[in-house]
């Protein structure tokens, strides 16, 4: 499948090596080629820069968001949420028209420190307001509950014995997404609803934070035990 | 133990009878005796009356929120969220002084129907609203994330194989209320740190209630695999 993941951090690198290994035709989306390549520091998380990560892998494209969208038949929406809607607005919405969006995002405000908070709290999620902004693209929220590497690989934890949600007003959509999602080894998909169920799965990430805190690692998982 | 159970609803009902089971003396604490014992009615929620079950729990005392507060070691927080704050002011400040308080309570708000959402978001928690409002009291979070059945009863699902959290600033009350909790037949109780971790325990409130609403039963829970 043609596929546009819409951001060049560790999740982008994550979901766009993933895929590229499951034999998609990957395109990275940012908003400026020349200064995303420029960059040779590390990230305020202590990242690497993306021209490192592209350098290892040679077969994905790195293109404007416009250009990723224009060709993609799914679009990832791996940005960080304060900046997601700017994204897809600058993607175009020619471009995003008709199309699937699984958008990753966390609504996270740093602006107080770590940990953050929420910029969307319960009445709202950043999935009901990207759906809101673009009503032709079909957004499943989803993988926005765990790390990286375990949204890819979530073999790499106990087997791949936890779970992963899917929230989106278009069942088609769902099901395309849970296809990609099983491809990279989830198990247990659980369909929660429309795309007002983004509320529940963004709420995670408070107590996401805090067991990273407690437990001291990333790679845990939420099983849902019924 | 000598244990206070504040409330009178379900939560209250499952906490007092399973701790009467496990041999601790219980008093349940409401705001008017006379009140309670005269409802014939089942609650909103299509719960039977507090009469019928006191008649088949004869060993267990209901009192006014003081008098059972004075009495206790241990006092158990199973009020409604949005009457916490007073229910504890009713308790009496000198009951409360130096003990711990096992807080169960969500700060739930109902006013605009179903499912609720939250009335504290994730700058703030009810169990910090009560901590500070009674900095004499060990205040520990834990319980909120699960069906009443299961937090006293977790072999039920799964022969106990899922988490529950503690919060809380005095080490000493989490070890009182983690023992309590392994004595139900908790088998992960995960200190997640201070009660401003209760954040992250409150906020999973909205995705507990879409999975119940994707599932179909309340008897399912949460397991941090790692």
């Amino acid at each position: 499948m043609k596929i546009a993941v819409l951001g060049t951090g560790m999740v982008g690198q994550a979901l766009a090596g993933r895929l590229t290994e499951l034999g998609h035709d990957v395109t990275v989306g940012t908003r400026d080629v020349a200064t995303t390549m420029a960059r040779t520091e590390p990230d305020g998380m202590g990242n690497p820069p993306y021209r490192d990560w592209a350098t290892a892998h040679p077969a994905v494209t790195l293109a404007t968001f416009a250009q990723a969208a224009a060709d993609a038949e799914l679009i990832v929406n791996a940005t960080s949420g304060d900046v997601s809607l700017p994204a897809l607005e600058a993607a175009g919405r020619d471009n995003l028209a008709g199309k699937v969006l699984l958008d990753i995002a966390n609504p996270l405000d740093f602006s107080q420190g770590f940990p953050p908070s929420l910029f969307v709290k319960d009445t709202d999620s950043l999935g009901e307001q990207i759906q809101a902004a673009f009503p032709d693209l079909k957004v499943v929220k989803s993988l926005n509950t765990m790390n990286a590497l375990l949204m890819v690989n979530p073999g790499r934890l106990a087997g791949g014995e936890h779970s992963v949600f899917v929230s989106g007003n278009d069942a088609a959509a769902k099901k395309t997404v849970t296809a990609l999602l099983e491809s990279f080894g989830h198990t247990d998909v659980i369909d929660l609803g429309d795309i007002t169920t983004a509320r529940g799965t963004e709420l995670l990430l408070p107590i996401w934070l805090r067991l990273y805190g407690a437990l001291g690692t990333p790679m845990f998982q939420f099983r849902i035990v019924r």
